[in-house]
């Protein structure tokens, strides 16, 4: 299907150059390897090379992938190695209802988006509105927005939302949001948490065992990037030591609450 | 609502003993911790404490990671830490038409058939009929089985799906059905590969390299998890130290077949 | 040279089955793989392979990894990956003193004796007596047991040296015993650290830190076996995920002790 | 003892500021962090703090690790995770012969000159006069250069020495080198290869386990550094993923050869 005005393309270069956009006339992309005016991806499809000025590039279908390379973000994001294991680990299906909070890079927001469809619910919440503007214009790129609820209110305070099937927490202080959401989730929902230090972890892991979780894990992934090379293979010398811990659990009903 | 004959359930009595099953009449869950009727399930709700003969266990909704610890299965299978990053990398969606084989243990098929959910298509070839048999057995018992179909045939000689979104291959010569999935997969669309050994990585990335696919990708993934006891925090001192490697990538339209 | 009465040597028959040993006359090393009497390794020499009643071993001399899997020891040791390190980074030499704490395991102790040879000067205190019994009939197998100093002596309450180049501490509240050990640990000298948990990793470092000590670091060592065949290498499945942390920095001349 | 001309000293500024140097009269220190007249060094000891002329710095007794941060080296070294592991397992003691090719970076050399102390015997053979000639610089800073010989000699051509304690390889094509050291290498003696690559892995191993090896190990280090801050403990983001593997074993006596 040819490509027209308003469809999302990823333009890649080399796995340093990828460029997420949405196609609209009269614009041009400028990379340092040469640019491309919008107008000429007009017609063209997914999976074509195309030319820039200065050498060629392969035009994709964007994937939450892309993202990384090509949108505004903070300097603290989720990365695609926490985030699959986070959708994966919380059995989230395409209709759930979910809560994330804070939006943060709204990387797992993108994703949550992605992953859950036209017929999920996500409820993003946090208390700067700077970030939200950030998240709501990356999801506007990838043609997400409307998927996605933004709420400017602080989780710690409770949440309006009932039957939630999981809520995933980023931020400072998770452990003073458990019992505030408490309530809103389902019974054996999950509850998935990511913090970047080790003390963050015990909180959080001692919190969910004293507040109703079970099923609990406290968890760390690491990721080997590989060049390869025909007989010289190996792991690429430096990279991502550490984004941060997992921790995830899903609730029982407390007996006090029978 | 309440639980009733046919539902499943995880019966969740420890981190080693979780057992996912279907409800059946008249039927007992037999365990060194003590037994429980089926019976005794029914109208109760997912996520209250139940009695078991010996002492207490959580009646949870069954999420994919539950599969690990109960369903029945062969030495080899994909963790949970693979599969969440194949799925979010792969950039499938809820309606996205998949590949895999071979079926193997069938856990990336349930996860497939969970997060694709009612609309995604899934189309799974092994060559071993045993295999599938286990696969559909696993499925059946999360009520998944409408969503997958199997083909007994090898995929080396070809698949007879069009316009493929993405293609899983965990096989030990990946490379070998590179040119085979080549013309049924999208452009654009992702080929995922998992294989245990360095070598086959050498000669699978290599063959993507030279057959058609960009943004490339050799990968693996370490998972620690940590015991979290107050003011004692460390990794568990044993573990999985490896399953597989992951490498992926995007197919792009080969000059020569315009 | 031909082995005598009274020589060690390292029956090597696989990697599981590894016995140090002194040769005794009239003795016999009973096996799962078989039998050998002392008295036939008697005028053989390191290097040979040797026919044992069901099989065959080899007669190796033995070095500090083959206590691993042989000498009686109780469940935590200094594993080979954390000792190489610790005595690298802290710059002993042939004719340093040094002190331990405690000595536990006595695996970083004979490591110590063998690489500081007959000039080194180590001193090794605990509360136990069994665990320096053990540990010096450890020694007195490999023949090293005159380099050894014991003490049986809570360190806590400081130690008597003077003029030390390393201590090296592995017990369960280390920065108890950096005060005590201070004053007698050279200016410039090592103070090494290991613990198994993240919160004695925070306290010893914070501690250290506080207490006269630069050039700090806190670090963990992972080891990676693999799997060598032809055409399929890769990492063994399952392994030591963790072991402990190091925390080590060299003491200044605090000011106020000028 | 107060320190003199002639005495080397690492001057610490910071984790990323260490200077190692002998102290020369009429010298002097330029960092970005201001400098430091060696005159003002004289009569000095180890273990002070010093005043540069922009701030605070330690003065140090020197120990191997402080070459990474100082000394001139090519991009590929050594790092002590794998010299302190590579020390230990190959049973070296302080009055060991041993034989390392190449040269490289000569930061196994200083760690052989260092750990082997007055008596041991290390001989170093390169094929590339600039290496060995930066090395013996190196050692020389280090006052050590009087332990160590160079012979400018390709070691696949075979070597001079008899009863060799332990041979180590970091050099492209190790297992061209096997069969000539062999016959040098004592019974029972270890060699120790380290490559980047895992299809160096494989041939080094294959070759070793075919030519009179046995207590073979390939084996891989990872280093995690922390930060460690109050209530903050986690491992630092970025750092190093990969530098080689280690294979290591100890020569048998080949039943044809006797």
């Amino acid at each position: 299907m040819p490509l027209k005005e308003g469809d999302i393309v990823t333009i890649w270069i080399d796995p340093k150059r990828v460029f997420l956009m949405k196609i609209e006339q009269g614009k041009r992309l400028d990379t340092d390897r040469g640019y491309i005016l919008h107008d000429d991806l007009i017609g063209k499809e997914y999976g074509e090379k195309i030319a820039m000025s200065k050498g060629n590039a392969y035009l994709l279908k964007p994937i939450p992938t892309d993202i990384y390379s090509s949108l505004p973000r903070p300097s603290q994001v989720l990365y695609p190695k926490d985030i699959g294991y986070i959708l994966y680990s919380s059995g989230v299906e395409p209709d759930s209802l979910v809560i994330e909070s804070g939006t943060g890079s709204g990387f797992l927001t993108i994703a949550l988006a992605y992953f859950l469809g036209d017929n999920g619910r996500i409820i993003s919440y946090d208390i700067r509105e700077d970030m939200q503007k950030r998240a709501l214009f990356n999801l506007s790129i990838l043609n997400l927005s409307n998927r996605v609820t933004f709420k400017l209110k602080d989780i710690r305070n409770g949440i309006e939302e009932q039957e939630v099937d999981a809520v995933f927490l980023d931020m400072p202080d998770p452990w003073n949001a458990i019992s505030p959401i408490y309530p809103s989730l389902k019974s054996s929902g999950s509850l998935v948490v990511f913090v970047p230090t080790v003390n963050q972890v015990e909180k959080t892991y001692l919190s969910m065992k004293n507040n109703g979780f079970v099923d609990l894990h406290a968890e760390e992934l690491i990721l080997r990037e590989y060049q390869v090379k025909e007989n010289a293979v190996r792991p690429k010398n430096i990279g991502v030591m550490h984004t941060g811990y997992l921790i995830r659990g899903r609730k029982f009903i407390k007996e006090n609450r029978n």
